[in-house]
C-alpha cells in the first residue's frame, strides 16, 4: 500500500453524489416499470460509483473492448442501477433508463448481453463469480494483459455452492486480477439471510478460502476506494472486499427493512428521492470521470475457421471409442488455432480431455469435482471471443450444471460440451453415473447444437463443427469402442443424415445414434436374412434434425419409423424424430428407449435388457411389419 | 468428554483387524467384477470399521429401523466397503460381496435403495451431506428422537458446492445429532485434489463454517474412537471429523500413488492380500459386535392418505393464481397430516408456501438461496417415510438440483416439487426467471408425474393428489391469476384429461396447459364466431399424459392437434402429446412454443410476441383447416 494516495475532499464527494445520483435512478425506473429491486441497488451504490469512476479502467467507446477492466453483477437483479451507472459514465442517455423493462428496450429485468457492455447473462443467482474466474483466468494465463475482472455478489447468493467453488477456483489459481466485492446488506427476498450482519464469519470465511479478505463499511467511498487499491497491489491472491451495506440505504423508512424486496418505491418515492437529493453536494460537472485502460495490451486474437490440423485417420472395421476420437480431434483442432482451450471437471482420463493437456498443458484447466463452476469458468473464458472452449465430463453430470448452461444461451455463449458415458452402455458402474437425460437437457437449450456422433470419423467431424458453430453445442460420446462407418474423407454438416443401409423394398425406418446405430446395423443384417429389408439413419445431429431426409425416406419404408436410443424415452432422440415428422400424415414413429431406472451390468446385458439391443429391433420391426 | 472411556486393547485391535478385512473384501470382489474403486475403499476402512462396530447404534434385523442411527456414503464409488461393513456385521453372508455388479445382484457398482441397507442412491458426488441434514433435521425437530446421523465424504467431492451449502445448514440450524466424515485421502481420480493434504486449511474451513472441527488420523482407530465421542457430546453444533488419510492404505506399492482410481488391483492383489491378512492379528470370534439403538424413541408416523381437510371453494368466474392456490392447498394437507412438511429457497412469498409457514411455522424449512442442498434436504427429510415434503421455488430454478432430482429418482424418492413463476407469462423479469426448460426436466426422470393444473380448483388436487403418489411429482405453477375452470367437486385424476370445449363439428383439437390453455379457450370463443370450432383438452398431468382421451378425441377433429405452451418446444407439452399419438397414423400435430429466449416485457405482450396467444392459436387453427 506504499504507494496508495488517499483520494481528494471533492472526488470523495463525487463519489457520494454519484451513488445518490444512481440511487435516485433505480428508484425512478422501477417506478417508470412498476416492478424492479430498488433496495437491492441501493445496498451498492458507493461500490458502483468508487468502480465506474474511480477504480475501473475501461472505454466507453468499446464496452467490449479486449484491454478493458471487467465487470461482472452477479445479483443480477440489481440491473438499474448497472444501467444506471453505464448512463452516469455517459454511453448513453440518462433518459433511456425509463425504459426499463420495456418490450423494445434492451434494459431488461436482468442484464443480458443484448446490451454492448453486458458480458454474460445474469439473475440466476450464485453464477457471476465463476465467469468472472474464467475472465479473470484468460487475463492471466493466456491474454498476459493488464485487465482487472470485477465481480459482486450479493450476500444472499453467497449461499449458493457455486460461489464457493469458484472461490476455491480463483485462489487455488493465484487469480490476483480478480476482485470481489460482497455486497452484505443483510437482507434476503423473504427474510434475512442467514449470515445477517455476521461480517467476521463471512471473513474467516474468505480467508479460510485463500483470499485477500478485507472488510470495509460498503458505504464509505474512501474505505471503497482504499481497499480497491489493496486489492490491485495484491500478488498471487484475489482479493473481496466483504462489504457491510444496508438494503434500501438512504431510503428513510425503508433502509434495512424487511418486506421490500423487489419492491418499486411508488407513493414513498418523493420523500426518500428528496432526501437522496439533498445528500448530493455538487451539481454542476464532475471532475471524476470514467478511465482508460493504461495500456491496451490483450493480444489480437482470431478464433474463426478453426480446423483439424490433420484428416481423420482411421480404416473401415476398426473400432474405436467416440469419447478416444473426442479426445484426438480436439488436440488437433487445438494444433490448429491457439485459442482453443479445454476444461475438465476431474475426469479428463475418461472423457480423453488429457489428450489435449498432453499435448498443450497450458490450455487445460482442470477445475476438480465442482462442474457448475467448470461451465461457468469456461463461459467466461469465452467472452469477448478471447478463446474457443471444450468443456467435458460424464454426460449425467452436465444435470449438475442445468441452470449455468440454461443461462449460458442467455448469454449467448458459444461454448462446447462433451458428454462422456451415456447411456446404459457404461455398464457396471450404475445408473448414477449414465448419461440418460442429457439430450433432453441440450435438447431444451435454445439455439443448441447436438451432435451425437456413431463413429470416430463423424466425431472429429463434429468437433470441428462445434469449434465453428454459435452457440451452444453438445457432443455426446459413448464408452464402449465401436466400429469405423465413415470414409475418412465423408462430409458431414449439421442438420444432415446419413442413410447407411438402404434397398428397394424397405419396411421400416430405424434411427439410432451411437452404439444403438450400431445395433440397428446389426439387426438390419439379421433381419435381411428373413428377407425383412429396413433402412437405416444415422441423424448425426438430434437438433437440428435433418427433417426432409427422415420424411423422404419414411415415407419409401411406408410411413413405418423406429427409433432406438440409450436414453430416456423423453426429449431424446426418439422425440426430437417425433417433432421432425409432426405435421406428417401417415408416418408413425415407434420408440425404443430406456424406461426405468437401470441397474448395474455388463453393457451388452444391459442393452438387451432395456429393450435397445439388435434384438429387440429385430422383434420391434417384426411385430410393425406383422 | 468426561464420560470417554478410551477401548480396550483387544477392541482396539479387532477394529484395526475389521478394517483389512474389509479392505480384502474390497480387493476381491472387484477383482472378480473387474471394475470398481478398491483405493477409494482402503482409505476409509478404520472409520467403517470404527463406526459399524463401535459408535452406530442399529439393527441388523431391520435396517432402515427408524431409531436406528443412519449412514450415508456421500462418496459412492466406495461402494465395496459399504457392503463390506454390512455383510461383516451380519446383515447377509461374506460371499454375496463376490456378487458385486452382477445384473442379478443389487450390489450395484454404486449404493442404490434396492438394498435395504441404503436410504439413498449416491454416486453423483456431493449430495450425501444434504440428504444427511434432512434426516438429521427431522430427528432432532420432528422425529426428536435419539438417533444419529452419520455422513462419509471423499475430499474429491467436497469441491462440490452442495457439500458447503450443507455445511452452513448443518450449523445454522445446529443439527448436532449430525456428523462428518471427510476421507482426505489427497487423491482425485485424474490427480490429485486441490487441497491435498492441507489438513490445517479443511479444519479452517470447516470450523469457519460453524462447525466442531476435528483434524484426526483417518487409520488411527483410537483416535476415530475418541473423536467419534466427542462429537455425540457436542452440543448445538455438528461435527466433522477430518480424517487424513492415504489411499489405498496398506496397499504396498499402491499406497497414495497416483493412477489407482477405480481400478481393481488384479494380479498386484496375491501380495496385497497377503500383507492385509498379516496384519489381522484375531482370527477366531470378535468381541466388538454392531450395537442397537439405546433408545426406540422415534414416534410412529403415518403419512397415508393425506387429505386437504377442506375442498376447494372457488366461484366460477373467479380469478386466482395457481401459485397461489398451492399455498392454500399445502396448507390444508398439513392441517390433515402433522408430517406434511415444506422447504423452499428464499422465495417462499412467491411461490406461496409460506402459507404453509403462517400456519405452521415448525414444519417449513426455510434453506436460503441454495438450490442443490434445498433438494437434498427433502430427500433426505422422506427417507424412512418420516415425512411427506414438498419443496418450491421457481419452477427454472430447479435446473439448479437436477442432478439431486435425478438422483432422488435413483433414490426411490416420494418428493414432491411445486416450481412456480413458468414460462414467458411472469413478464418484466425476463427470461433468466422464466421456467421454460422445466418439464422437459420432470418428464425425463423416471417414474416422475408431471402436473400442469390450469385452474385453482386442479391445482388444490393436484396438491392431494402429489402428497399420495409415489415416486417424483412435480406441479408447474403460473404468476398471473387465471380464471376458475373446474368445480369445486371436479374430480381429477393423475393420467386423466379434461375436454373443457367441444361440438358435433370440431376442427382442431387444442390443447394448452396453465395460461396457454385460457388463451386456447378464448381463441376456441373468437373461432366459434367465424364458425370455426375447437374442441379445448386440458391434460392436467402431462406426465403421464392420457393418450387414449387425446386421441379419441383428436380422431374426432379430423386428426389435428394443436398444442400451445408456455414452454420451449423440447420436452414439454408439445413432444408429450406427440409420443402420445406417434403410433397413430393419420394425426398431425401443430406446436406453438416459445422458440428463443424471450426478453422482459409484459406478460401478454410477451405470449403475443412469442406466439402462444389467443391471436396466434387462431391463426395456426385457420392455417390448419385452410
Amino acid at each position: 500500500m506504499a504507494n496508495y494516495h488517499k483520494p481528494e475532499a471533492r472526488t470523495v464527494q463525487e463519489l457520494k453524489d454519484i451513488a445518490n445520483k444512481l440511487r435516485v435512478h433505480a428508484i425512478t425506473a422501477t417506478n417508470t416499470s412498476k416492478s424492479g429491486h430498488p433496495t437491492s441497488c441501493s445496498s451498492m451504490a458507493e461500490a458502483m460509483s468508487v468502480l465506474f469512476f474511480h477504480v475501473m479502467r475501461y472505454k466507453l467507446s468499446s464496452p467490449r473492448d479486449p484491454s478493458s477492466d471487467r465487470f461482472i453483477l452477479s445479483k443480477g437483479h440489481a440491473a438499474p442501477i448497472l444501467y444506471a451507472a453505464w448512463a452516469e459514465a455517459g454511453l448513453f442517455p440518462v433518459s433511456d433508463l425509463q425504459n426499463l423493462r420495456k418490450i423494445d428496450s434492451d434494459l431488461e429485468g436482468h442484464p443480458t448481453p443484448r446490451l454492448n457492455f453486458v458480458d454474460v447473462g445474469t439473475g440466476s443467482l450464485g453464477q457471476g463469480l465463476s465467469v468472472a474466474c474464467g475472465m479473470a483466468y484468460v487475463g492471466k494465463y493466456f491474454d498476459k494483459a493488464s485487465y482487472r475482472v470485477y465481480c459482486l455478489i450479493g450476500d444472499g447468493e453467497s449461499a449458493e455452492g457455486s460461489i464457493w467453488e469458484a472461490l476455491q477456483f480463483a485462489s487455488y489459481y493465484k487469480l490476483d486480477n480478480l476482485c470481489v466485492i460482497v455486497d452484505v446488506n443483510r437482507l434476503g427476498q423473504s427474510e434475512p439471510t442467514s449470515m445477517q450482519h455476521n461480517m467476521d464469519v463471512y471473513w474467516k470465511r474468505l480467508d479460510s478460502f485463500g483470499w485477500n479478505a478485507i472488510l470495509v463499511d460498503g458505504h464509505d467511498v474512501e474505505e471503497l476506494c482504499k481497499a480497491f487499491h489493496e486489492a490491485s497491489s495484491t500478488k498471487t491472491k484475489p482479493t473481496a472486499l466483504i462489504a457491510k451495506t444496508y438494503k434500501g440505504k438512504n431510503f428513510p423508512t425503508i433502509e434495512d427493512q424487511e418486506n421490500w424486496h423487489g419492491k418499486p418505491l411508488g407513493d414513498k418515492s418523493e420523500v426518500v428521492i428528496q432526501h437522496l437529493n439533498s445528500l448530493i453536494k455538487n451539481t454542476g460537472p464532475l471532475q471524476v470521470a470514467p478511465q482508460k485502460p493504461l495500456k491496451e495490451d490483450a493480444p489480437i486474437v482470431d478464433i474463426s475457421g478453426v480446423k483439424l490440423s490433420s484428416p481423420p485417420s482411421y480404416k473401415i472395421g476398426e473400432t474405436v471409442a467416440t469419447r478416444y476420437a473426442y479426445g484426438t480431434a480436439l488436440a488437433k483442432i487445438a494444433a490448429n488455432n491457439s485459442r482453443v482451450i479445454a476444461l475438465d471437471g476431474d475426469t479428463k482420463n475418461s472423457t480423453y480431455s488429457d489428450r489435449l493437456k498432453k499435448a498443450f498443458p497450458e490450455r487445460f484447466i482442470e477445475c476438480f469435482i465442482a462442474e457448475q463452476n467448470l461451465v461457468g469458468v469456461a463461459i467466461g473464458a469465452t467472452c469477448r471471443n478471447r478463446t474457443i472452449a471444450f468443456v467435458s465430463t460424464f454426460a449425467t453430470f452436465f444435470t449438475r450444471a442445468f441452470d449455468q448452461i440454461r443461462m449460458g444461451a442467455i448469454s449467448q455463449t458459444n461454448v462446447n460440451f462433451v458428454g462422456s458415458h451415456c447411456g446404459v452402455s457404461i455398464g457396471e458402474d450404475g445408473p448414477s453415473q449414465m448419461g440418460l437425460e442429457d439430450i433432453a437437457l441440450f435438447r431444451s437449450i435454445p439455439g443448441s447444437t447436438v451432435f451425437y456422433p456413431s463413429d470416430a470419423v463423424s466425431t472429429e467431424r463434429a468437433v470441428e463443427l462445434a469449434a465453428n458453430t454459435k452457440g451452444i453445442c453438445f457432443i455426446r460420446t459413448s464408452r464402449p469402442n465401436t466400429a469405423i462407418l465413415y470414409k475418412n474423407d465423408e462430409v458431414l454438416q449439421i442438420g444432415k443424415a446419413k442413410v447407411l443401409k438402404k434397398t428397394e423394398n424397405d419396411k421400416v425406418l430405424v434411427i439410432g445414434a451411437g452404439v444403438t446405430l450400431h445395433e440397428a446395423i446389426t439387426a438390419a443384417n439379421e433381419l435381411a436374412k428373413a428377407s425383412i429389408n429396413v433402412r437405416v439413419l444415422d441423424p448425426f445431429t438430434v437438433k437440428p434434425i435433418d427433417s426432409e431426409t427422415i420424411i423422404a425416406n419414411a415415407k419409401e419404408c411406408g410411413g413405418r419409423i423406429l427409433t432406438v436410443e440409450d436414453h430416456y424415452p423423453q426429449g431424446g432422440l426418439g422425440e426430437a424424430v417425433l417433432s421432425a415428422v409432426a405435421e406428417e400424415r401417415n408416418i408413425t414413429v415407434k420408440k425404443l428407449a430406456v424406461n426405468e431406472v437401470p441397474r448395474s451390468g455388463p453393457a451388452t446385458v444391459l442393452l438387451e435388457k432395456y429393450g435397445i439391443s439388435a434384438k429387440s429391433i429385430v422383434k420391434a420391426v417384426r411385430d410393425l411389419v406383422k
